[in-house]
């Protein structure tokens, strides 16, 4: 998507010069108020134009982060955090223009606890880094989203992905974090304990906050063993609600898949050929189980049967390394493949989370709402935990086209609503999904603004994100 | 305990019998101000002095509690919201007056979504209450703190329990509530999908605000499946560091423990003379596994290997329903069994959690304490959790012994919290463990504050209680 810069209501221009002219006084190079920099830290993985920051500050620790948030909370300077700009709702816009603080240089992990099942890591760390530095230890950091994300950007939206069924989201991974105030003090939520009752829940309320209450500084997690035996199967199925059903037996059953994924047919066909795959264009279900030897073979074969009580053709599982790596890259690189599909069109991809039962019944009507408008828009979705994605690619120039995305993103978010359900699962509100929220919390949307306005009087974190 | 009634500030009475006064004459015999109703809600299983209310308010629907928050908030007079009175830590005492909010009656289950794994349930629900309530659906509700609390106070101190190590806590389990805000209307904090982003996690911020933030009316809880099998053992040891050791390595090998219980020979002593067992008067785990057939046999028997390494007698394990549930009656009689040990003194029950890999070495060094002051204090612990208790017994009419307790409760604070852990896992900070949070949460004590300002403001909700 082209570059657009459209300010919703830009600060005191003044006042931001002031305070980049003495960040750069203070930290010299670490200030960058080029174009370049500029754009590249407005730009995320987003349907939404991009609304650049007036500078951009790299922060290499902590104390560089408390300085910067003084010197923006003396001027009343917005303050963005951005960590690798892999978000899809704009949560690293600056509507209200400001300084982008990115914490890509904070790249340590910290402190590993392997006796423990816990690290610290700074938040510009991505889950892949973290994951290659924990490889000999027996360890792993189980939330897997799509991109490669920072750990504080994660911790921000409260992300998940394909493994949420299993081992939880950010919400549950996370034991603690440091973050820094509007004040610019550093806090610390909680200690490593696995479980507190010390006060208010701090941690999980810095946890999907966005960046509007701080901004976090080190992130402690939560690890998981890696599993003795991974095994990993496929399945295809004739129609979407045979391919949910069996999704829901499988949860409902008990039984613990680590992963259980869902692809409708035109994902399926964009994974082919951006992956150089050859499955059934049909509705195809991806799973994995962890366990010791005998369990994951038992849990394949249990799925195996209510796969083919639902209809499903031909599951075959393995616990091939090589093959489950394969498949999994196919799968993560879902988004990418479903761009291809149509490399001209600008696109937005859509979460909503329903309740387990409700998922068949959610993605048939959304199907329909699909075909009925003619829209090209691959589902895939983390079904085990009843999330799922709808993938638009439109023309994103017409305002007609526009238009008509947003009536249908809405209309989804109500059939979640209506089902018990939320109208993002994981991708967080940003600025793109603020209205639907405020219809899903109701007056509850008061007691956020009421936290905001105790926290960060002056609006400087991340302004224009999560509600008005 | 006596009653004793030491108001610390109280507020203005003419106030509170005008709010009286209003809710009498709309609600009449729900409103109660005679002494003994006053009494009983001021007395919690807590060491601390009873603090009456100046009338207690029978609430029997939402309704209710949103017109007796108005009449409350209308007057300035504190509101206490009260389940069934066994909070440890002063919870439901009213340092200020004002007016005792008993949800006892609301004890309804709202709804039950098998299909879901998930139910709601009105805050005066007990977790024996809906357990039964639940028999026959396959699914049972997890935590399991020793005392039948209701659900709408499990949330507010964030309470867990011995099936914590496997299920989680109140956190992990509590999808949504509603509550009613101090401008009395009711919010809803979240549906019922499995996970959401959308905006701040008030439901994590409820649960563990002590009544702090709003009253709960209803909890969506999630629900586990019925283990196809369990099977539950017992094991001796000659020290606690053998029997720690054998809990640590336990979780470091990732065996999915559904409880495992520390009893020091102290408690074992308590618990064979109150409950007519005939254990070794050694430290003892209590453990059970939850599973498949196979999979409970297996790590039944995985666990024996390690219980034999760490110096374990003659681990045994059985599938027996009957003997299972013998053991962990007396396991849930722990606290009287030890209150029996010397009938005629006081209590104070404390709780500290710290990483698992500390836990030996913390509890080691707590009993080194004990033994030091000659105290009476059976160590009792949800282990697998690094979470244990220490149940003083001593003279409370005593101001000398008053303050060895206090003394010592504050070095085994000091001491978790050295180690990384925290002052309370789950029995919560009332009025008792005001002074060590602070310590603990340092300059997050001044954002828990602010939040309760901006909620709260004129401090109606529970006052005097987590913070001052």
């Amino acid at each position: 998507m082209a570059i657009d810069d459209v300010r919703t209501q830009p600060r005191d221009a003044e006042s931001t010069q002031k305070a980049i002219a003495i960040l750069k006084q203070q930290f010299g190079e670490k200030v960058q108020t080029g174009e370049a920099f500029r754009e590249q830290h407005a730009h995320s993985t987003t349907y939404l134009p991009a609304q650049l920051p007036d500078g951009v500050f790299f922060a290499e620790n902590a104390e560089d982060v408390k300085q910067a948030v003084k010197v923006c909370a003396e001027y009343k300077v917005p303050v963005i955090p951005f960590g690798t700009g892999s978000s899809l709702e704009g949560q690293v816009n600056a509507p209200e223009g400001g300084i982008s603080i990115d914490v890509s240089r904070m790249d340590q992990v910290l402190e590993v606890n392997a006796e423990d099942l816990d690290c610290r890591v700074e938040p510009g760390v991505t889950r892949e880094q973290l994951n290659d530095y924990l490889r000999d230890t027996g360890l792993f950091f189980p939330i897997d989203p799509g991109a490669n994300a920072s750990i504080g950007g994660m911790a921000s939206t409260r992300a998940s992905g394909t493994n949420a069924v299993r081992y939880g989201t950010m919400k549950d991974v996370v034991l603690s974090v440091t973050a820094v105030t509007a004040d610019g003090e550093e806090i610390t939520t909680a200690g490593r304990a696995r479980k507190s009752s010390a006060g208010y829940d701090l941690t999980r309320l810095f946890v999907g906050a966005e960046g509007t209450l701080g901004i976090i500084t080190s992130v402690t997690l939560r690890l998981a063993g890696i599993p003795e035996k991974i095994a990993g199967g496929v399945c295809s199925f004739e129609t979407l609600e045979e391919a949910c059903n069996a999704v829901i037996m499988t949860i409902q059953m008990g039984i613990p898949v680590a992963r259980i994924e869902l692809l409708d047919a035109m994902q399926v066909k964009a994974c082919n050929a951006y992956s150089n795959l050859s499955f059934a264009e049909t509705p195809l279900l991806l799973v994995e189980f962890h366990g010791t030897e005998d369990s994951v073979a038992m849990q394949s074969e249990m799925f195996g049967e209510i796969a083919r009580e639902c209809g499903g053709k031909d599951f075959t599982w393995t616990a091939n390394a090589e093959e489950r790596n394969r498949l999994w890259k196919a799968r993560h690189s879902a988004y990418w493949a479903g761009r291809a599909l149509a490399p001209e069109l600008g696109s937005l991809s859509t979460d909503v989370c329903v309740p387990i039962s409700r998922l068949a019944e959610c993605v048939n009507e959304t199907q329909k709402d699909i075909e009925k408008e003619s829209f090209l828009a691959p589902i895939v979705g983390h079904a085990g935990d009843g999330n799922f994605h709808v993938l638009l690619l439109f023309n994103d120039k017409s305002p007609e086209e526009i238009a008509r995305v947003e009536d249908f993103t809405t209309r989804l978010a109500e059939r979640a609503l209506a089902m018990g359900g939320t109208c993002t699962g994981e991708h967080g509100v940003g600025q793109g999904k603020k209205r639907l929220v405020a219809v899903e919390m109701g007056g509850s949307i008061g007691v956020m603004r009421a936290i905001k306005k105790a926290l960060d009087p002056d609006n400087i974190f991340n302004p224009g994100k999560v509600f008005d």
